[in-house]
């Protein structure tokens, strides 16, 4: 079975070395080679190999042979409650974009003011597959779950503190969710949440 | 310090001995001495020795020397989510009424169907203040919290499986709203939020 | 909004009488209108006011003015790792097809014996989206999507024992996979992954 | 809706240019804007913009455009078990002043001494709202919801070490109360029990 | 190493042959012999074998050859926040008495009615070990620990709901006081109790 | 009430300001003031006020007009499993000295070799109380209450990884001792264990 | 790859016909299948099926078409810490031996009372494996670790209460024995420890 | 009882003095003194003192008089999921052999591409003990369990984030795994499973 999308590799608990060397096993060969939670770091190390990667620094994520091509025109929509929740959303929005998507944002319309999402309904109903990133109580995930007939990936993140434990709340709080229609991955994923919504996009 | 309110047992995890003890000790001399978590089992002990005592079924609440008085004219609006969560309502509601407030019900407009929510607006800002009593992931306090400006007490209740722990979720889910001015109670605990609300709706 | 499936209703932690009031208000305008968690003693008290009512026990579900029809040739595959599994399998596969949705089984392929799984490959492949059904440590998601390219929704189910907590690993296991394009619902939420799978096999 | 209260941001989880966009948003227009939970560090970068803005160091407070104005003559008693909550107690405070409230304090208040906190009874009684900011094992709100009528918002902090797990077991011990009437925000969250005390005391 | 005590067996999780077995060995030779955790339905099995086998009922201790004599002046007391808290209590007294202790009984006294405690002082600055038993958040062991001079043993007990869970939240509230010298034993463990402090009333 | 023993105050949380001010107010007056949890940097602080002040590394404790004296002739064994354990125990020895107690110390007896502890078995019978300290499994308080049948204080110390989660393990197992005459304090706190002991100790 | 040991079916979660249905298939041409987790009831009706089906029930296991032959000379020890873990023992001993295995016991050797196990030293290190079963604390893996050469396989019972948490705690215990050289398997699980003793034993 | 294997000290949570201090006693006796889990600092100054000391960087061992001798031809197997696990298992293949065994690695055969895996099949079903080391959801265990008649050891690793908990649901899973045969160590923990390995492996 060949892969259907580019090559991932995560840098998060890697060496620099072992980064290196897994990236030029697969970056000489492929486009849109993707290395995902790498630090300033990793990046400048790998720029010295391939001058012409490029660094999204919000999404931490290095493209190698960056091919920007829309596969497919039906639109993932990334949805934050809040502004801390931006780095997981482009997490999200970079991985869907370089494996062909087509995505849109709306960032920052968390339940707390209930009238900025309500005045996007259009938007929302108009996606193929929404992602919805939030952390704290995470109750953005159910208000747009119930708010439409597409499926909906949630991703808690670890925004908030106390009893938030790190995202576990918005995770519990969005697998508990009384909308249906709605798929969890882990705390802060948002390359999951990108990686799935694609396979759902390219659906034929 | 006289307490404000009448007496009140718990009477779960008491016998049927102590809890009939303790009654004995206070039934004679007080109106609305109330008997929470109460079976039909032990109103049915509990009536032979006070033949008016009265049974509230879904807020399994007995009554002894009932007295139905309004001394405040400020509403308490008890809302719920699901239909499964009226049980912990209707403690939080006949305890309400029995320390003398005026109380009005929202039941079953849960985040899933916002319209039935909004629909009731001016209902929600009529309140003095707002019990808001959810399952599941507990999102409901946080969209009502940020549609009024009114205290907000939020009650989760065990309703739910499997990752809900319980109640938990829901609780956690209400300690992390993002919207402010809301504060918690225990899991299932109807009776705290009414008592709170009554300390609220009493102040002069 | 009209939700574009039928109606549902939970009946865990309600009442008879509150089932029925729900199933009364919805049961005699629409077609498929489904019970979930309902008991055998259910069933009998729906029995009497609908007498065609049909109940799947292993799914314990109860449908009302059932109709079978297949709006959509895409398949969704339901998969269980144990015997042990089957029900809340079966929970997916009666609430996918009274969707509207063409579903195929295959049980009893968990990853202690991997050949089962490797001999069914084909079938895995041709599935428009897979709903995978595992208790105790849950790895057969992981496997699973690391053989298709189709979107997976893992259901962790409460089978198992001791540090199972109750479909607690197999959840966490899922959340954590190292296998991307998986999406979790909550443990033993078979209705939930049905619902999911129906949105993503519905997208045009 | 318009909110009752002054703008308020949350600087934790937002880099510097985003808490600096935010306050440009709402700084110009508004009197008494907060930036809650903001090291000196943004303080610093904040005054550039806005040179009369004014630094709470103990609570963390950033105030820009303030202006103290009482608009109302019930207290908000705000009451520390220990000298390690203050930081806590101060972020209520500076807060519940900010909107417009009379506040009082009553700092180091345990029950290892409880000669200390009968000694101020009067002060307790003399309270509308009362915030309790424990860490360790939160005890404090028990005992002073024994000892006043009027509504306890207790506010758990990650005071302690060991199984003290960040304020968990404060958190527990004030929602499992056997006092009534007390009301929980999550843990160290100053701002959020002086928000609610604002809604209460401001209730007409 | 002879124990300075009777010989007990813990009848939980032991079928009625297994305990049979146990006691016989043991319930010949010597005084005393206490089996704790013991239902009705084992006693009733016990007294054919042993007819003066004595049932403590609230305390679900058996005790054979039971011999009552004072072995020690100095006094256990055995303090109860509540009513539901007195079988684990009185499981602490019988076991304390059994191993020839002075035992004093102080019950009811918890933090949410000061008065209670406060007016028995002079009883708790009398006693040479205190045992303080309590649920819900158990903060009657860090008051009563603030207002004595001598060891007191905190038993955490099952009583309460919701985030209680099962005896946790007071468990970890003991663990966290402020109030020192106080040492912890197992939720509900009566016995231990008893056993610690007949370990410390013994020292010469 | 007097407390019987020297003033503490406890410097992990609080600022270098706090902590000067507090010892300021009891420095003066009183012989062997304890600052507990305190880092060489809080020490080199309080030796410019207080030049005699003594600083214990390993125990991390400053001592304030030391008078070394024990009052009573009664010995407190503390004992360790581990090398790693040894600051802990520490914290229990120089607390008991201070607090007029004669003390010894037995380390490095974990149950991996369980010779090294029965070759001590003399000096565990001859003391009067016995601290356990402990991480990892903590199995070495259950060894060593087996062995006398005097008061045992379990210390459960952080040391361990993993499973360990700081301390908890050692903790749990403490509190689920097969032996029994044991009681917990919590993760760390060698200075609430000699407390303890010194109140065991100081019974007349 | 064919097992190198007999068939084995789990029945806890399975329904009556699901057991059968799995033995009718296994169960005609194979010696010594195993049903583990087997209820008296669910023997009844496999005895209608397999007349000569033999029912351990302290193990609850029952063996169709039972072989006793040793294939093994080197010896398997079972150890238990008390008499409630006999159970969990049992299920460890049956298995173990229907594998093939010499099985020796040695029972109720808890640490509470270390000259009961020191006295079997000789037996224990004849043993080629061990297995140990403990509840409560667990600590007697980590002494017996200590004592021998061979491999431990530890299994954490479910027998204790309060913050045994079902087991959690001897499980976390065992996993953290400061002797090394243990394998720990789940709790209650009898049967993985005897698989797994079964595979080493078989080592050539 | 002599050990049938080198000395060992763990590093972690030692002081730089004390560590010296245990491997002066040791080392100078004996060959192949492991220091586990130490640093570069910390191997800096053991050089001094042992200038062949030898420093295995990845694994973090310093071996003080290597002797590098395969006492036993059979084959332990050390197995990750992928690269990020490889710390985990050169701890314990640097351990199994300094311990005198013969060891073979295979890396990177993680679920999520079963190809590899399979590949080796091979190497799998000729070692005599299997150790894998797995984080993230840790379903590598099961899937080599399921393949071989071997003892497999599971390595759980603190590799992942979010809901992974620091390797907790690695440990789970593995816990919980469906193939038997399989014994758990704790996360992290190369030396461990090493040790279990040899132990196995040892038998005559
Ligand atoms: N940011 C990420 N979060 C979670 N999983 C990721 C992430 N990036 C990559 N992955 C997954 O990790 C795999 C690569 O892992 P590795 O072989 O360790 O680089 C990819 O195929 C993805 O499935
Ligand atoms: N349903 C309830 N849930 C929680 N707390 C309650 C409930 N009913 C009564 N209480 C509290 O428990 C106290 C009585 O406890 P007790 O003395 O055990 O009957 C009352 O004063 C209330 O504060
Ligand atoms: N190391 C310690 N661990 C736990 N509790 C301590 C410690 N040192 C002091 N304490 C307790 O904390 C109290 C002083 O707390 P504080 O008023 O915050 O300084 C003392 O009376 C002790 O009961
Ligand atoms: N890396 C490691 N992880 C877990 N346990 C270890 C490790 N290294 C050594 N040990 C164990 O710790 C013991 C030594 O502990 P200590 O006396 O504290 O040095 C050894 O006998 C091993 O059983
Ligand atoms: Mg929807
Ligand atoms: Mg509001
Ligand atoms: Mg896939
Ligand atoms: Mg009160
Ligand atoms: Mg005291
Ligand atoms: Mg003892
Ligand atoms: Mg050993
Ligand atoms: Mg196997």
């Amino acid at each position: 079975l060949r892969k259907d999308r580019p090559e991932v590799v995560l840098c998060e608990g890697k060496s620099l070395d072992q980064i290196e060397g897994i990236i030029k096993l697969l970056g000489e060969k492929s486009k849109n080679v993707l290395a995902t939670r790498a630090s300033r770091e990793v990046y400048e190390k790998i720029k010295n190999l391939y001058p012409t990667a490029k660094y999204y620094e919000q999404a931490r994520i290095i493209i190698i042979n960056e091919e920007k091509k829309i596969k497919n025109e039906k639109t993932i929509l990334v949805i934050t409650a809040g502004t801390s929740d931006i780095r997981v959303a482009e997490e999200a929005v970079v991985t869907a974009e370089a494996f062909g998507n087509k995505v849109d944002r709306l960032y920052d319309v968390g339940v707390a003011g209930l009238h900025r999402l309500l005045y996007n309904l259009d938007k929302l109903r108009q996606a193929n597959v929404l992602i919805v990133v939030a952390g704290m109580e995470g109750a953005l995930a159910s208000v747009v779950g119930g708010l439409v007939n597409r499926p909906v990936i949630a991703v808690p993140t670890s925004v908030g503190y106390g009893t938030n434990f790190g995202g576990l709340t918005a995770l519990l709080s969005m697998l508990n969710s009384c909308s249906d229609g709605i798929g969890v991955v882990n705390i802060d994923n948002g390359f999951g949440a990108a990686s799935l919504a694609h396979q759902i996009n390219s659906s034929s």
